[in-house]
């Protein structure tokens, strides 16, 4: 049974592949529009102070949301483009992290 | 039944609070080290020919796909804050997109 | 006699200071504003071939120089801002890569 | 009598040509290059709070310090590559800015 995760790498495949869209999404190409987009969700905060930034209202959230979900349609892509698995790599990352930072040697800091 | 994706996100919530990194994972500070991250990932395909973005070797395709996991938790980290779903944002966000561009319409543009 | 750059810093802090804005700028903020600024830079080039970004037409290049000029004025201000020259922090950085980078070394790598 | 930025700009030219590196130079990759290394300037300030950014110690502001560096050598070879004076560009994007945010009207916000 295919998850949510899979269902939607494989709508994003079909999306690119009707448009011929492939033919730009080169690695290089996809890693390069996940920054941009990545900065396009940071303009959103980029004059408020952290607090502020700690309750939006409601209208500055669903613009946040979609900006989410941009960065998060291309990393799908890029991760689908080159073979890696999200959830593996991020299962893999974490016990990277909880190695470095030992959570009693790391409290607070 | 909690999904991976749940798990993953209780697994960073955990993993914060443990080590009492909530204070500094403000949305404001969680859409910077995303935004940071992208670029890593970015910085791996700078110099290369789309071409060569396409061929990695298994090394590079590695260290590449331990940034992918760091945009990743970040990106997790900064929807679990404000409370959006990540799946229903690239679902919503994937119709406006088939809106914004027809198939017909944008065929190899 | 005040140079072209001293002559831009001034202005900036005079257009800050009589928005009264200087609040808002601090270097951290000034760091995203300038991260976010680059990305938009980067917009223009993310599609492109490495050969079309060589042969800009006219006006994607005004837009272009648009998007480097506010990159330009926010590094200014941050410069400013920490008390760091350009000019001089620009002539050390190129000292340590031509150690680093020795021409007989690194030619076309 | 030529001014710091020109000498700069035509030390970078020989710098790269004296590599051979032009033919990695292409705007494409030279946008990238710059997004990234603002990136790394942002991350100096990722976890830190405004007021912290304002007070920086002397050893973090000389870090800081060389990745402006950074972004400057790459923003003058961007604009050198694509005949852009980047302090006219900074001159008229002034003017554009003080029509679009009159300081009466934006006192303060």
């Amino acid at each position: 049974m295919a998850t949510d995760l899979q269902r939607l790498i494989q709508d994003l495949r079909d999306f690119a592949e009707i448009r011929d869209w492939e033919q730009f999404h080169s690695p290089k190409n996809l890693a390069s529009a996940l920054s941009v987009e990545a900065a396009e969700l940071l303009e959103h905060f980029q004059w408020l102070t952290e607090a502020q930034s700690r309750s939006l209202g409601p209208e500055k959230r669903a613009e946040v949301g979609t900006e989410i979900a941009d960065v998060f349609l291309y990393l799908l892509q890029l991760a689908d483009k080159l073979g890696i698995d999200l959830i593996d790599a991020a299962r893999s990352k974490m016990l990277v992290n909880a190695q470095k930072y030992p959570a009693d040697k790391t409290h607070g800091l």
